[in-house]
This record gives C-alpha cells, sequence and structure tokens, in this order.
C-alpha cells in the first residue's frame, strides 16, 4: 500500500539525493529535465547553461523537484519539493553556491561546465530553489 | 559536447523505455512524477490512480514525458516527447491498452492496482499521450 511520507523523513530524502527531475513551465505547458542538485538550508542549488528552461524559469519561477529512491518494483519513495526560481546574480552568492555544489560533484568545473554546453561566451548560471513545501509517498516496509 | 539526437534516435530511445518522469500542469504550476509507459504507434499509453496527477491533465492537457539513459556521468541520452492527454473511457480501448500494459508490466494487475491504490471503489484510470513531438539530447561517443 502507498504510504505518505512525514516531513522530515521527505527532508532527508531530498537532502541525501543528487539527481532530481526538474518540472517547469515554458510558454504555458510543462517541461521536465534531470538536474543534478545540492540542498543547503531551505534551497536547492543547481547550475545550467542558457536554454529553454532558464527561460521558462525566469518567465515562470514556480518549480517542481521531484526525486524518488528505487529499491524494488514494489518499494520505492518519492519526493516533491516545491518552490520559487531565484537566480544567483551577486558574485559572492555565485561563488559559495558554485563551492556547495564542487563539494558535491568533483568532477564538475565552471570552465569545464561552459566548455561542454558550448556558449564559450556565457557563463553558467547558478541558480537555487526556495523551498516551500515538501512532501512524499512511498511504497513498502517503512524505513524504522 | 552535447549533441541533439535525431528524431529517429529519440523515437526509438522513447520506444525502448519503461519509466519516463511526466511533468503536468496543476493549477498553474508544474508537478513531476515518475510513470511507466508502452509506446504503441504515436502514443504513450500509461495508468494511475486518482489523483493531483489526472487532475491537472484532465484541466490542463498538455504534458511532457522526459525519459533518460545513463551509461556514465559524460555518456547519457535523454528524450523529450511532447503531447496531449487523452483518457481512455471506451471499454474496448481500455482493454486494449491493459492489454499492452500487461505486456510490458506483467506484475501488473487491474486488482493489484487498484488495490495498491487504496481507492477501491475506482477502477485505475488508463490514459495515453498523443505524441506531437520528440527529440532529445546526448553526451559521450555517438551511436553507430
Amino acid at each position: 500500500m502507498i504510504y505518505e511520507l512525514g516531513t522530515e523523513e521527505a527532508r532527508i530524502l531530498l537532502a541525501n539525493g543528487r539527481l532530481a527531475h526538474l518540472g517547469c513551465v515554458v510558454d504555458g505547458d510543462p517541461y521536465v529535465v534531470p538536474l543534478h542538485y545540492v540542498v543547503d538550508g531551505g534551497f536547492a542549488y543547481a547550475h545550467s547553461g542558457e536554454g529553454r528552461k532558464l527561460d521558462g524559469m525566469r518567465a515562470h519561477p514556480r518549480v517542481c523537484l521531484q526525486v524518488e529512491e528505487i529499491d524494488g518494483e514494489y518499494r520505492w519513495r518519492s519526493v516533491h519539493a516545491f518552490g520559487t526560481f531565484e537566480e544567483i546574480v551577486d558574485d559572492v552568492e555565485r561563488e559559495r553556491a558554485f563551492r556547495l555544489l564542487f563539494a558535491q560533484f568533483p568532477r564538475l568545473t565552471p570552465a569545464d561546465s561552459v566548455r561542454r554546453t558550448g556558449h564559450l561566451d556565457a557563463p553558467p548560471v547558478v541558480f537555487r530553489v526556495r523551498l516551500d513545501h515538501v512532501g512524499g509517498v512511498g511504497e513498502g516496509e517503512r524505513e524504522p
């Protein structure tokens, strides 16, 4: 039977995750992308090259981060985190956010990220999602 | 470097996938859920218990299915399929859709599905997404 996760359990699962699926609204319609992220305080931090996702979030800042942990067909947990997109433009804040991301994803470097997106002139965009609601559901035996 | 998938490559990746992340719009905001699906013809078929996702898609039928295949940090492909939600209510069509789903997911049975959602009185909803655009991106060596 499917059960609701407690808020604390949902927050821990979100904090321990690395890969989310980000839902945003682009031109009124849904758009989903996989996204590496780091949670710090009440925020999820991530970075991205310019493109459809960023254009969408700038115009419609409400987003949904969904993270799952699957241990079997009938044993899984899924978290939904809702919040508001905030682009990080302040240099000090940008550096802090990059440090958080590098600590979790050591192979990521800003230069590498720029090179890989092919936008040599555009520095990667760093953003965070101000989380205002985190909840989830699971199936199988509950965590002790 | 990240490259765009050809339409045929994207369609094959979508057809071979089993688990998508479905993005829909609920009350104007994005919502993402993992979803098992089967592609047949120009449609992706799935089933669901009643809830937020179905309420959202009934009100705003445009959806996004995103499917990824990850072989490594720098070797992955991701497909976006956009389309329109259609609830399947005709009995013959429902049975056909269930057969497609059972063939892919043998452990799924309608009774089981009803039991697991806890909605004993509500039969599972079967729906399809009429696909109108499939594309994607990848990173790493291209398929030969």
